[in-house]
Formats: C-alpha cells, structure tokens, sequence
C-alpha cells in the first residue's frame, strides 16, 4: 500500500487490490507509477515481474524495478532491438572513440611526438578486450 | 516444424506440438533452441515473446528472437541489472576514451602540438551528446 489505501502504481494498472508488502508498491507509486508498469506488463508480464522482484533482497528490488522498467520502455520503443540497440551505438561509439585514439598514436613516429602524446596502450589493449567481451 | 515432425526449440521446451507456422520455428532450433528458450520463457513468458515476434515482418522477427534472447540471458546471469550492466560499463568505458582524449587535448599548449595531434572537436562533443542522450 501506498498510503491512505491508495493502491501502489502496478495495481492501480491492474486494477487489483493493492495488499501490504505489495512487491510493487515501494517501487511504482500511485501517479506515475502506473504508466511505467503498463510497459513492464506488456513486456514481461506482471506474473514475471513479480516473480523477479520477489526473488531478490528487498535492497536489491529498486535497481531491478528501474532497470526492467528501462528495458519495457525500450523495447516499445524498438520492438525489433529494443535497449540492445543502445548497446550496439555505445558499441560503435567506443570503436569510433577507439579509432581516434590509434589514429594519434600512428601520426606519432610521422610528427615525432615523444610518449606524451601518445596514449596507454595497455588501457586501450584493455578497452578493446572490454569492447571484444561485449559483443552479443 | 523445423521439419522431419520434430518441434522447434521453442515448443520442444514447451512441450507442445508444433505447428505449421509456428512463429518460433524458424527461430529456435531443436538441439540448441530449447536452452535459449528457456531464458526467454523464464523472463519474458512464451506467450509475451510470441506477441511480440508475431506483431513484427517476417524480416525483423530474427533480429528480435536474437536480442530477446540476449536480453533473458543477461536477465538470468545478473537479476538484478540485466542487460542495463552491459550498458552501464559501455557508458563507462566512452566516458574513460573521452578523457583520454582530453587529456591529450590539454596537453597540446604545453608540447606546443600543432593541429594534426589534436582530436576532432565537433566528433568530440558529438560523442558527448551521444552518452549523454544515452543516460539512462
């Protein structure tokens, strides 16, 4: 419940009563709260949703609450790729980001700039190998 | 069918007779299929998932069977944050590429580089809208 017996945000969505320790109610208030559990419903299902929450320590449920919200919205936003297509631009950004910095350390031996210039190349090694291990 | 009357993963999974046009069929194999749709059923639902293909072209249904996958996957490996982890590190990492770059460009004045070390402004405050755009 979310006070004064106004159902929590997800059961005024579902139009259920709202009981306490509702799994939905510290995290979807009355207002606002319904319009971004209509996405989670469509997308996971509130059965599922529940379920998630429910299986986390309570100081865990409002990350997982915001993110499955995040990923809801998302895919009606993009039903083919959903937030995966922030991924693959974040992606590309670090590739782009990535080739500006080889860029420079190549210009190097040409302009016979001295390591100040020149980036760490074991960060970027391990950028890559970070960028490698988030290819989906 | 994924053909000789055997179901596709997804109604192999389910259990279920697969039909002629199965929505999932073309999606999820036989062998390997099953696993993969077993993350999608956890989190998504199957009926979820299937709306959800069937509301798209033929054409973009492969793209969506792919990141609804990952996206159940990444839900199973990390509940709490999913796929928005992925994301989260991704963000992080073209935060670190940007001050790379920088610092480099700070450090121009001092080494007295002329322009051919520096980095593309405009490409610079692109990326920047772009993470910030991002910001979930």
């Amino acid at each position: 419940m979310t006070g004064f017996s106004s159902p929590c945000g997800a059961c005024k969505f579902l139009r259920r009563r709202c009981v306490n320790g509702c799994v939905f109610a510290p995290h979807f208030c009355h207002e606002q709260g319904a319009a971004h559990f209509a996405a989670i419903h469509k997308v996971f299902g509130a059965s599922n949703a529940s379920k998630l929450l429910t299986s986390l320590p309570a100081t865990d449920r409002r990350e997982a609450a915001v993110t499955i919200s995040y990923e809801a919205q998302a895919r009606q936003h993009d039903p083919v790729y959903g937030c995966v297509a922030h991924i693959f631009a974040l992606q590309q950004q670090v590739v782009n980001l990535q080739a500006q910095l080889e860029s420079l350390k190549a210009q190097e031996p040409v302009q016979g700039y001295t390591n100040t210039c020149s980036v760490s190349s074991p960060e970027e090694d391990s950028m890559k190998a970070k960028v490698m291990a988030c290819q989906t």
